[in-house]
């Protein structure tokens, strides 16, 4: 059998088959980018130690377009995005599973630069790739490559974090600014015509939650406004919590070329995906704390507090805007970006 | 926002779109079928209980056509195929999470069948599925549905199972018939004019192999052949224990009908995918007890010694045919049955 040619090659039906050829592509295309003692070992699944504490599992699929964007790819937003999943939990990451759907002709060497990237985000967030599974579908069944994570965390006792735990009074706090991940996704689709140096956000926020949890162990909920932007994340906290929350436009960080593109296009950054973002809600006595902690990390030094848990029992976001009237900020009914994560 | 229409409804792009319509699918759908205390809670993973043991993941992403076929269907295909790779690492499994690519325009009626289906495997085998994600993907983007389970489990000290661990001497035992599921799956096809009464053998094997366990705790491997079927299982298993194996074809039980195709198609029964399939590797003075204990349970009814394992410097699996001679069982460099799992 001869060796695969990664520069000119493609993904054939043959590679998912179980046989020779896709051991092939294991050994030459996954294992080299993903290596590890679990993964290595070639089992149908990964052995991992054990501990006293919870375990947490994520899982999070991945078909976003186009595959490679500015600030990333689809491999290291698949490491990102499910590493976020099991933080938002308050849990310490420790292993990554990967399913990969491939479409049959898809280029072999555009999915090493993937996997290449994967191995690279997970390597970097010090969280391994230690079991997959690789399928391909015919050509017109799917759209390049999806990939699957799942993710395993641990949880420290007396970490409590979930989306009904938010209070009237509370504050909430966001590490940095909305869209940069939608828009730059956007920036670079075939049918649009606008040129930005707007790089996704997406990064791991393990470490950053990790310094909220030591600087207020009392923290409410964390989640990440991924799909359905910062929108979709606080009317769900609001309908788990019963509760109302209120927004101030002026705080809430947004880049210009990001407004831009939104007032162009009729979008609202609320609604934008995200990939290193998140939400914290805590008790109001600690935000002061948290927005120093946050500030001090790279990826949290546009933190700002843009709003507080109000009492409310229709469960409605509503935001001050920058004319100091209130709009409701409601989740879509229909898709606002499609493909984005 | 409408009630969503389980009987005549489609997938829409905005299912996928982290907003209302989505949450209205997750509740009126997927809810009620897989309900459990952590998939309810509604954050951006599950939290479970923790154990002192030693931590198993497997992750397998299914693309399977059709949908649905004799003896299961996607949703059913995606829970024991799952379980049984954490079973085959000897591991209990306490959980499962399932990421599912929705194709727009996907029936939602089937889509529920598929969910139901799921809800019901998990429950039978007592495994729930605690947490998800959903995405959908444009028409011509997909094939309907293809979901990527991840299980997790916990695995007892003292059980080593790996497919380095053959040794000259072991023997080769399955339990039961070759090929049932592939050839179900392939006789369903609409460009395929045969007949027949096969159903997939698609089954979860976790409690089986806790009876095997028990019988022999010094079983050195345990694996399933789905994909690429016996002959790439006991290839893998030749490779990474850099041992031979022998097969003795009259041992090996294939059902008629399966034979049938097979001759028809110029297929082999030893390359077509299985899901309720076991191969176990144990020392000789083992096999006695083993095959009882396989033979004492439904699952296991046909079970048979079909082997052992020699000495190979090239790590050939060869087979004794039923006229006498031997043949190189090889796996395929080709795929014989693409979307078979």
């Amino acid at each position: 059998m001869s060796r695969l040619d990664l520069r000119h090659g493609r993904v054939e039906m043959a590679h998912g088959g179980g046989g020779r050829a896709m051991q092939q592509l294991i050994e030459a295309l996954f294992l080299p980018h993903l290596d590890n003692p679990a993964l290595r070992a070639g089992n149908d699944g990964a052995v991992l130690p054990g501990s006293g504490e919870r375990l947490v599992v994520a899982s999070d699929s991945h078909v976003i377009t186009p595959l490679f964007f500015p600030g990333g790819d689809i491999g290291s937003l698949a490491v990102h995005g499910t590493i976020n999943d099991v933080a938002m939990m308050g849990a310490r990451p420790v292993a990554l599973s990967a399913g990969f759907i491939l479409e049959e002709g898809f280029p072999l060497a555009d999915l090493a630069r993937i996997v290449e990237s994967m191995g690279r985000a997970a390597a970097a967030a010090g969280v391994p790739v230690v079991t997959g599974d690789t399928k391909v579908v015919e050509r017109g069944k799917g759209d390049g490559v999806y990939i699957t994570t799942s993710g395993l965390g641990l949880l420290a006792d007396g970490i409590d974090l979930a989306g009904h735990r938010a209070r009237p009074g509370d504050h909430v706090l966001i590490n940095g600014s909305l869209g940069d991940h939608g828009i730059a996704l956007l920036a670079q689709r075939d049918n649009l015509d606008f040129a930005t140096d707007l790089r996704s956000d997406s990064a791991a926020l393990h470490r950053l939650v990790a310094t909220l949890l030591h600087a207020a162990p009392d923290l409410r909920c964390l989640r990440d406004p991924t799909r359905g932007g910062l929108a979709a994340t606080l009317n769900e906290i609001a309908h788990q919590s019963a509760v109302g929350i209120r927004l101030r436009e002026v705080a809430i960080p947004v880049k210009p070329a990001v407004h831009a593109v939104c007032e162009l296009l009729g979008l609202d950054p609320l609604n934008i995906a995200n990939e290193g973002k998140l939400v914290a809600i805590c008790p109001p006595e600690r935000s002061a704390a948290l927005l120093a902690a946050l500030r001090a990390d790279p990826l949290g030094s546009e933190a700002a507090i843009i709003g507080e848990v109000v009492e409310d029992s229709g469960h409605f976001v509503q935001m001050e805007t920058h004319f100091g009237g209130y709009r409701t900020v409601d989740w879509l009914t229909s898709e606002a970006l499609p493909r984005i994560c």
